[in-house]
């Protein structure tokens, strides 16, 4: 999860990476399924190592799809999907921060999902940490945000 | 698309072939999700083809999902996820008649999406005709309705 | 319930007309809450008998709302307000048929609530009494259709 | 918008103080709808001083409503039912913070809509200006967060 128009780069550099890891470790990449900001990077990334990509868009038809997703979810329901997005997922990295991603992250929490903070500032972190300390995680990067996701993983088994 | 715990014997034995067929065509099937009736048997079929299967779920967790579904979307919006259902698919195909499949090929033909009908009653096929002559298609068996839908997806492209 | 774009004008007068009676009962109408068709027509009866009107509108906004509706839920979910629309109402009239329409009556069955059919086709209530017998009401007019639905709310209580 | 089970007692104050004044302006409530903390209280603060209530339910049936709501829309789709909650409102009070709390607030600023968070802590209130400065705005009591949306309300007329 991140922003989509106003995504930094640095975000969309980590969403690549993650995508390439997630596609690498053989896990599904779900993501808002956009043509922008990082869920594009991210879907690139997973695209291009090779993983399958699955996007939950908010609009009733492909139009603003990522090309890089595999199976397009056509939601029609605007920005309710952030739920379905969230629920569909096993764990959440989250990339940058902008009200929707914001909004994804509370809705994880919310429904018992750990979410993977990568890079975040540190007032952002604690944020989120004051709403559920225990399914926030702080990742300083992607190697080990990874790390983290395979921990959470293995212990869901 | 199809009823789940009211299905009769004939709905599910054609679900279960038309999935087996889907996969055949390199298609990707998507369902309702759950692990009774049509959708259950449609996912049986295409798993054991070997394909792709996406089980666009009522429910808020993987309770009652069908164990053939290898892309379970958690929806958690309950029977208001048919509308993502058919939004979803290019097209339809509906395997016998309840409230909630109705409902489906409704949203479905509302949402300019095609709908083939597999041996349905005359008076099913007539009311949906009077929907939409246009995207309602009546099938004699399975084999018929994959033709049918080989057919739409070409002109689609 | 009834059609938009395409509604007939005696499904907009019979939904004028029961507008007007569900005010005179002072119940509260529940409608799509868009300004064409039968939802606009039995917003007018109902505001113009001194009634209460709530609108589940698809749109994110208020465009495109009835000018009738004192209470409007923007829903922001397309079609998939249906679902809304149906499950916050103690029971449905349905003045004519679309696809869209039919999709609410098939959810309001699945749901469990009664509908009243006002003057349908006998097709038209033949296919609906296939999927609920017990819950699909068939009403000569409007007179009959608001005798039918006190009946019903006195079994409710 | 505020806690339902997890609420404190100032924050139920709170929202009790401000269902009255919103009753006491003519405005319509608008909440989540439970019959738990800020939900509750609210409803019944404006329920006593005479205001119309509106409860945008997660449930798919009248269990678990506030008995002071006045219209219960039964949406049956869940904590999806936040972001209609925010968009059937013109400004959000926002009275303590959870995580179902905070996804409400970050979709209020994502659908442009002004949020007043009424004596929040302050790092919460730096949290959502970091969002949206231009439309967080900070009450230091209930009197102060009506006359901010008195304000912005006369702006948007």
């Amino acid at each position: 999860m991140g922003p989509g128009e106003g995504a930094i780069p640095g975000d969309c550099r980590n969403a690549y990476e993650l995508g390439r890891a997630i596609a690498g470790n053989a896990w599904v990449l779900v993501t808002g399924g956009r043509d922008v900001g990082v869920m594009d990077a991210a879907n690139r990334g997973a695209r291009e190592a090779g993983g399958l990509t699955v996007g939950v868009l908010p609009s009733s038809d492909l139009a603003g799809a990522s090309s890089f997703v595999d199976i397009p979810i056509v939601t029609g329901i605007g920005e309710a999907r952030n739920y379905i997005n969230v629920l569909s997922c096993q764990l959440i990295f989250a990339c940058g921060l902008s009200a929707g991603t914001a909004s994804e992250i509370c809705l994880a929490l919310k429904a018992h999902r750990h979410v993977i903070l990568v890079e975040p500032r540190p007032e952002t972190a604690r944020f989120f940490e004051s709403l559920d300390s225990a399914r926030t995680h702080v990742a300083a990067d992607t190697g080990q945000a990874i790390q983290i996701a395979a921990e959470l993983l293995k212990k869901q088994e």
